[in-house]
């Protein structure tokens, strides 16, 4: 679980570690995103989470996304990379890790959305919904480039 | 250094690492691309590395090819992510790397190609010589890609 997430902060700690996350857009017919509240932390997020061994990156958010909502998705195009080296999340074990993370556009092929033990809710939001969440303001970058769905990826 | 390269290997050992690495694709106004001899394995690849703690994947291209050319360079695009489970390479820390690599278009802005401690070649090669040197297949599919200039990234 983490212990505390820096953002920008000249107080933060040096990272020492570097895992790649991976995020999904999935949106419906009638525009809305999915969002799940996460249960670590009690923030709304995008699907994700780390890749694992053995696994492409694609793998790894149709495996995120199906664990977390119930869904079977479908990579279709990139949203962005998001590696600020400002944004570091410190453990509870030591760990610093430094922010990376893929984010995908994901088509819902089918199933059933659900809640997970990690995401304790699972919804489709309209976007003008989205200003009132608490969301992460790293999480919220990513979700306004989902939304405005940005003609080239976000890189940096 | 590399122990050894397995590609699509049954007899593969398992990956136990995750890093994240960058590839450059620079090419010139004759449509030539700048390739370095590898100075660890002999092979030609694209400029590119490992990212650091403290840097974005962009800031880490970058720096890359300034390493291994003397080029200055700015990100210009996305190529793609490559994520092959079925690449890994093992070294003789026991160090056994899962292929994950971040592609960018870079352009040049100006310094002077000159070879270092990690590239002993640096040259512009045109399209027609590409066949025929020494490049292994993972990075022969990524110099394939920053030739063609996919109309979006390739994505696995």
């Amino acid at each position: 679980m983490p212990k505390r997430d820096y953002l920008d902060d000249p107080n933060a700690p040096a990272p020492n570690s570097l895992v790649v996350a991976v995020g999904a857009v999935v949106r419906n017919a009638d525009g809305a995103i999915l969002l799940i509240k996460r249960g670590d932390n009690g923030l709304w997020a995008l699907p994700g989470g780390a890749q694992d061994l053995g696994e492409s990156t694609t793998d790894a958010v149709v495996r995120e996304v199906r664990e977390e909502t119930g869904l079977q998705g479908r990579v279709a195009g990139l949203v962005g990379i998001y590696s600020n080296p400002g944004h570091v999340i410190a453990y509870d074990d030591g760990e610093v890790r430094q922010e990376f993370s893929v984010v995908f556009r994901v088509d819902a092929m089918g199933g059933e959305v659900r809640p997970s033990t990690e995401s304790v809710n699972v919804e489709w939001v309209t976007p003008d919904r989205v200003p009132d969440l608490d969301i992460h303001p790293s999480m919220r970058l990513r979700i306004e480039h989902g939304l405005a769905d940005l003609p080239t990826p976000y890189l940096c």
